[in-house]
């Protein structure tokens, strides 16, 4: 299949590109408008003039969705969102809004016809404005589907895909019902955070009537890596978490692992994935009194190079049967599971304090996969069993979700779902 | 006096410096430590090695705390702590841990003599590990004395500056005492959000048994400007802010507005600033459904440019009586508060969503100044008795601090309080 994300390849410092950006564009032709006298409207920025593309933007349209194999930008906002309607044709529409959106604002311009300037004075802005000088940033906007939307509301209960079955509940789940759960989602990743909240913000502002946000989760600095040519980034525990992890451009495991398939039984997800979106608190307190003998042993890995236990390098092979039993890296193993992996792109995220003299933080989790039964399912029953990690983990939010095929220029995101 | 900040002289870029960053040193060491089968631990980075000084670091010492000219980073991890000892020597003794901490961790230095990886493998790790490999990113770490350190706890209560009086109760606050107050904070700002989240989570490590983490705040994308030479960023109404700003080099405004004297009454605060914290909710789904024409008039400014309303130019001057009089830019001008101004280095913020269909998101003001009662308490009267803007805000939280003078190499921060 087309890879929908060539601009992964050029890495993190991708968002350093040398194109025109919203600011400058703005301050050059918002000077020329100023001497003629007509005030800061930039109505050529508007009006759907073609995106200048850079380095800094993700191609939107594709065969998969964006998002899943890009290499994974600095920030994400998630947001979770509760269908208030039962409308069919106005949750279609709002697909409709939000992926012709979503190609906008992924390219770098500005909401609507008229952007945030160039409309009626008298009439609120089609965008809010607060991105004007930023440019693409590698914004990336992935939309899906959780089992909810399946039931009678909207006809849809026929089509529910065998992989999109409810997750089990798991030993030591403490899910709080406002974290978790949805009848849509979507994931926007940027290397700058205020691009991301205000993709966000505009596509919530699309949905009125039709949608409301439920949730919504902040996280920075990516605690995976979905590029086997940057350092692996490490999480709240110190870790580099990652290592393993399935990387965009081993098109073979993608296929197997990642993409669903119509042979699969649900035909309308060839090519889309099903997420797995976790908050997992991490009790940092707890962990940073045991020791770095401790902390290794527990995770199975080394601190520095991040080594599996026993070997030298970071991408030695892991051997289960050389690591502690209930060590992390151990139970996880494909090895344990089938053979089943996943492509992780968590992030890390600090919630402000707990108001118990601790912070609030921990891994927003995100893994990809072409089946949970098979893959995450897998894992963290045999997690929540015996990792040893568990002590210093506690899931407080859950969400699965159909994550869609992507959508070819003139359709649109969940096209092959409703048609 | 002195510029105790001259990395800020650098500019928004400055974190692009070209120095020998925490990844690259243990790379290289690492490699060659691995290749001699000694394992991942690198001790020769610890032990108080000179750190490397790039464009990514900013001095911490200085007569002036840094953190409060220096050109703002892109990202803030603030805490608000509680002192949970009655023990004055304990007191001091975080406060000189915390000022070799800060010295060590803004010069991207692992934290302690052995750092995370060099200690004995059978103790807990002195740096919790997740900046290895992140350099300083600009990191500035702030300290300030909430009003409750000078009750009687702690010999302190004559002490306290005329200038920290309590904050008056403003009309339509809605302050919650969850996200208020404090005995202690700081203020954590880097390019590098993981680098600022590291350093909180370690401070609040070494103040184990002394204070205890209150509140905590992360923001992103600066608010404002401290750097004439930088763009003037957006708030999340989609508004330049900060057009009118003191900048860095301003030293007469500094001297005059910012940095408090020995003849203010408090001689031990010479050198040092006010600092008003306040969470500041912007209702941004109500503020998105009124016009351009009312969310111009509303600012006083127009919302591209940036100009004051019948200016075509952002830094045009303010000529308040040319405004709407219930206007934000009107009412909060300099000439309505005899002069006074403010520093100002607010983030946006996005904490989720609220429950109700709506991002909880808005500004985290910060505002460094002389004596808060001829600035901020002045300006945030009238605001809250005629700021048309304000129905579209909801100050949630709130807090004062004394930010004592910077710390000279062998000193502590809050020295000249305890002496």
């Amino acid at each position: 299949m087309t890879d929908p994300t060539p601009a992964q390849q050029s890495g993190p410092d991708a968002a350093a590109g040398t194109g025109l950006s919203r600011r400058r564009a703005l301050g050059l032709l918002g000077a020329g408008a100023l001497g003629a006298g007509v005030g800061v409207g930039v109505p050529s920025l508007h009006a759907g003039a073609a995106a200048p593309t850079t380095r800094s933007t993700v191609p939107f349209h594709g065969a998969h969705q964006a998002g899943i194999t890009t290499s994974m930008q600095g920030h994400l906002h998630f947001a979770s969102f509760d269908v208030t309607t039962r409308d069919r044709a106005a949750l279609v529409g709002l697909l409709q809004r939000w992926t012709s959106a979503a190609a906008a604002l992924t390219a770098g311009r500005e909401l609507g016809v008229d952007g945030a300037l160039g409309g009626q004075p008298l009439a609120p802005p089609e965008d809010t404005g607060e991105a004007l000088g930023h440019d693409a940033s590698r914004l990336t906007l992935t939309f899906g589907f959780g089992p909810s939307l399946f039931d009678g509301r909207f006809g849809l209960a026929g089509r529910r895909p065998a992989a999109l079955a409810d997750l089990p509940a798991f030993a030591g789940d403490v899910l709080e019902p406002a974290r978790s759960g949805g009848d849509l989602c979507v994931q926007a990743c940027a290397d700058d955070p205020q691009v991301a909240v205000h993709a966000i913000r505009n596509l919530t502002r699309l949905a009125s009537g039709v949608a409301a946000i439920k949730w919504a989760q902040l996280g920075f600095g990516r605690a995976s890596s979905t590029n086997a040519r940057e350092a692996t980034p490490r999480n709240l525990f110190g870790f580099k978490d990652g290592t393993a992890n399935i990387t965009a451009d081993d098109t073979a495991a993608l296929e197997e692992h990642v993409w669903a398939s119509a042979a699969d039984g649900a035909s309308w997800m060839a090519g889309g994935s099903y997420l797995v979106a976790r908050q997992i608190r991490m009790l940092t307190e707890t962990w940073d009194r045991t020791s770095l003998t401790e902390q290794e042993q527990v995770t199975g890995r080394s601190k520095g190079e991040g080594a599996p236990l026993g070997s030298r390098r970071e991408r030695d092979a892991v051997v289960p049967a050389a690591l502690p039993p209930r060590s992390h890296v151990a139970l996880a193993h494909p090895s344990a599971h089938g053979g089943a992996r996943m492509l992780r792109r968590g992030y890390n995220f600090v919630d402000g304090a707990d108001g118990l003299g601790h912070l609030d933080a921990g891994l927003f989790f995100l893994a990809y996969q072409r089946d949970p039964r098979r893959a995450f399912v897998s894992v963290q029953r045999a997690l929540s069993r015996s990792d040893a990690m568990g002590e210093y983990l506690r899931h407080t939010g859950s969400s699965l979700w159909a994550v869609p095929p992507g959508a070819l220029p003139g359709g649109w995101v969940g096209q092959t779902l409703f048609a």
